[in-house]
């Protein structure tokens, strides 16, 4: 596999290569100034592992469970909108990706497929990414997506608000294809194409999402439900008591909302704010397999990733998501037999050392 | 709005382009290493957003109060010498501009128009900022602004002599127009261009302003007082003491005196000495909507720009400076609602994080 | 002297000019990002010297022991892998040169040479480098170093999987060389060429290293055993529990498992769980005598070198690599006057300071 | 003065333009890796001051006095040998321009010019700097001294082996210029020209210096003495145990000893463990009038000035060296008086700010 991209820095430098220009920035930007993209790197940088040695490590599970649901390594694919901008079979394509690797996607409620479609194209779990856009349209979204056989509803909380790219800004980038899950509905486009990737910035016009929309959701579907963005232990608690089961801490890439703290400095007190009564996940700046343990030792029980998925799509279609994962699971396994631990459910407790004044206690005053 | 400028920063590439070069550094330089003025970012920076969701944010109220005036959104406009190297209509289009945002501007004593001029000129509610260079000039700056319909006086303290910049010494620069204020009384002119923005460095020519002056001064007028420059938590203290009604927490954009802290990193200890007898504002270093709300977050009421006033007029006028405050005014309530806000006055608890070992504690020994 | 190279910086720029891109960029490669690598350096120089004066200096004692052994100075040979790559005389000649200045030379399982020759080739006392690949080949290794003279053997533990260095797998890098150990078994040299400096990654294909195994080895000869590699007190605590006699503190080089801290970080926690009962040293990083100061100040008894001693051979074969060594023995003892202290044997209690959150103390939570 | 140099770093860009690159080189030098040199920089930086203002600073004292003597100002020429590589006129111009700003000169064992003539040259008070170099020549030097008129002795203590600056090696660079003070003795030019700033590297030929001695050399002459180079609170405690007069806190330019905490770092230990029983002053990094007020806020009395006298006199001999210390004298007065200060004998407590984990307790472990 000599020339193949060997990390995912190397899928990021052939998507650059091939992409045009206003959709690699498209896909690259985060909000405003772009600090908590940096950060969600710079963040996992600071920890470091701790690694334990002789020890028998030949037989290392990678295969772990989210809602128990099993995937084969604790790895999935982020929920992102509009996979054609890097491939034109999109989400099919990522969708059979992340099925070679029997690991679960993650779908955009903004995807350019249309959420039946895409159940049908991968082997793979799936779970539906939801944005809460007014109650007729997400019954609508819900009720089709667990027809569709989707395993769970993933909420995102984090756009109460749109937040502008400015790259985008710049480039007048718009979004150039239709919303799949919106084909049959053609006057919905609008109110979505704006969400979460709007090139333009605009007050939303959609009804607002609270607690009570929560409970109402939970009272519309069986599907167990996880809150996407919860980026504070105060909204954490409030979760784990209202029910919800899964948490995934993100900074949805940095694109929504500038100047908060990388994804992986938040994790420590939302895990302990959700006490074992929801599992809790991370994106936000995964890139190696020693950020996937790192997120692990740290209480995540999987992460996903977002922009990895359209570099591998941009470099290979479904191949290419496929073995982007592959590259994640390859150094996860290594960091996992380099660290002495054997299994990704039960790491070694101090197996990461992270920077002093980090966690709880660094709120002010 | 697609081509118009989008942040703040925008607004300054522009200025740059526009602006002959030794008026471009007079208005970016900062005194002797200009570490301050460097610092007043990076410590913005590195205060964190903690945002909560789930609430519902549809109504977000921007207006607050200063010292009882209404205005549109907690972003006022500094006093900042002599506009008329921005702009030929200098303080009367900065005037117009906040007008027409229903904000509040502060007029420096160094302005290039009258304040009577300045006063008409726009719509919005105006505070004189005053240098004392002695009794009688006080005395006739005071009541002039009483008349014109100043509702506050914000007496600058951070100038005992003045800092030199050394950009503008490189330049030679000098102050190209007349004070607009001293146009009666010419012989003034050469005591006030030196003050706060002298090309050349001079020992002050002026009698010195203490304390007991400022009883004077309260004695003078029934308008209220702001203290423009407090750094510390001593000086504030004595100063709630002193019946002051307001501190402006600033650095001069570090302009003056340069190797002090941001002025963000000041605010704590200063909110803190306060204990709620005097209203707490910032300058120095505000750019971005979310530093609005981190400084609102660490207890001030109300913050205020310098050099983007400029940028704005560079740019268009009082166009400019409108369309410079309402970017401002769109971020903050893009960050108010993004993290669960909704209103200035009221934000949550914890809403920021700050970098450990801030605060009262750091001092040595 | 004037222009032969003065610092150990010299010879790595003369060895860049020499050495062909590929060797020099497998010598200089560290895992993934090569963080660790980096990590090593930066945290030798966050450690600060505290020089005490007014003594007489006159007199100072380099040598020292290790596990009895003298050696001239505290800065032996790490063991490291094919030196052919770098001069014709490879191991040879780096024994050679490790004899002229009388310390110490481990020699690598994976040496290019075969062990039998390089004892013959210095006159310095050695230890033998092991990679446990299976209880035949580490019986017939251990058994052969025993007879050769080696003093002691140097048990890796840090390499269960093999790490790709990523220079290597671009640059298609293979070992040039036979391994001269298994010269007269040719049918172990796949097996062995990509322990741990393999340019491609693959499953490590041999049966796992565990404690089991050390107790296992240490019923196979009376040699003294050091542990290299160990990065935690946890591991350090177990290791003198089994009766090792040393513990060579490392993160080869930053070649294997990249994200840990550096070297010199982890010393202190090893140190103090090892409480006097192993002798513990020190490589990764060692660039200057300061270096050597610092590790020794915060409890090792001896560092090592493994980059550095290619740049000697490369500059000027055995030469070089005693060129090398006298420049880190004049800097030592330099350093060693300069701070007032006589004895590498007997050091100043805090010589040195650290960082603030440093320590045993700075995991988490 | 529009065209003068502005700044001292002013000053360094002319002195560079001025003097042939390897005299530059070796004034710029520091030693080894010149991480002490850039450390005396950065330690400054993270100082801050807390300015107070609404004070009466009209009237401002920057005269103190040191072991007695009353200089204009607390800023004072360090020793440092050798002025001719900046100007012909060597110490007899830096002696003027020191003069000519009423402060201290510290002469340099190794000057060019022969101390008597120094002595001659200027006004203000002297004090002697000693390198240590056997009986005899200690006697000869002290008791021409004390003839010659100087008020005090500054033993160097940091230089117990000389430090290669690695430039120098590189440069092949020698002292151009016979030592002033050996001029009648050729003999022993040699010994000296190697000590604190010599070319090559080479053992010292020179009898130790120790505590035994200092007692001796207070027997040898009634003159106060200074101790140069005393960097941890263990040895100032020893000092004033030992009758020391005065401790100049200094880390030699970063010319001796590399690796070492920046010299103001070091200064709030030293200042503690002399408790007011000597006088304590710091070299080593001070650029600005800032640097002066944070030294003095830390308890320095005074500090002093290496490399910038280089560069005054390379610019304009006496009078650049005096226009330097004008510099210094304005930026400190300019500084006194914006942080509310009216006096350098009794400044304010808290008028800095030091970075959280500084002082005495950061030593490991």
């Amino acid at each position: 596999m000599s020339d193949a991209p060997f990390s995912v820095y190397d899928y990021e430098a052939r998507a650059k290569l091939t992409l045009p220009h206003d959709f690699w920035e498209f896909i690259e930007a985060g909000a405003m100034d772009e600090s908590t993209t940096r950060r969600n790197r710079s963040a996992f940088e600071a920890i470091k592992l701790r690694p334990r040695f002789l020890r028998d490590v030949e037989n290392r599970k990678l295969s772990t469970t989210v809602l128990g649901t099993e995937i084969s390594f604790p790895v999935m694919v982020s929920p992102a909108g509009g996979h054609k901008i890097a491939h034109p079979d999109g989400e099919l394509a990522t969708a059979k990706g992340a099925g070679m690797s029997n690991t679960l996607m993650m779908l955009s409620t903004s995807s350019h497929y249309p959420m039946e479609e895409v159940v049908e194209a991968g082997t793979g779990p799936k779970w539906f990414q939801l944005y809460h856009r007014g109650y007729e349209i997400t019954e609508m979204l819900v009720h089709r997506a667990e027809e569709a056989g989707f395993k769970a509803i993933v909420l995102t909380v984090d756009t109460p608000v749109p937040s502008p790219k400015e790259r985008d800004v710049h480039n007048h980038y718009k979004n150039p294809f239709p919303l799949g899950n919106f084909l049959a509905t053609g006057e919905e486009l609008t109110a979505m194409s704006g969400t979460d990737e709007a090139p333009d910035w605009r007050p939303a016009l959609v009804p607002p999402l609270t607690w009570k929309e929560l409970e109402w959701l939970q009272g519309l579907t069986s599907l167990p439900l996880v809150l996407k963005g919860i980026r504070t232990a105060e909204d954490a608690h409030v979760a784990v008591e209202s029910g919800v089961n899964g948490i995934l801490v993100s900074t949805h890439g940095g694109r929504q909302i500038d100047q908060t703290m990388g994804a992986i400095e938040m994790l420590p007190e939302i895990v302990e704010a959700s006490k074992g009564q929801a599992e809790v996940y991370l994106d936000s700046g995964v890139r190696r397999g020693s950020d996937v343990l790192k997120a692990l030792a740290l209480g995540a029980r999987a992460v996903s990733v977002g922009r990895p998925l359209y570099w591998g799509l941009a470099v290979n279609g479904a191949e290419g998501v496929h073995g982007m994962l592959e590259v994640l699971r390859r150094e996860l396994d290594h960091d996992l037999a380099a660290c002495g631990q054997t299994s990704v459910e039960e790491l070694e407790p101090n197996l990461v050392s992270v920077p002093a004044g980090w966690g709880p206690g660094q709120m002010y005053p």
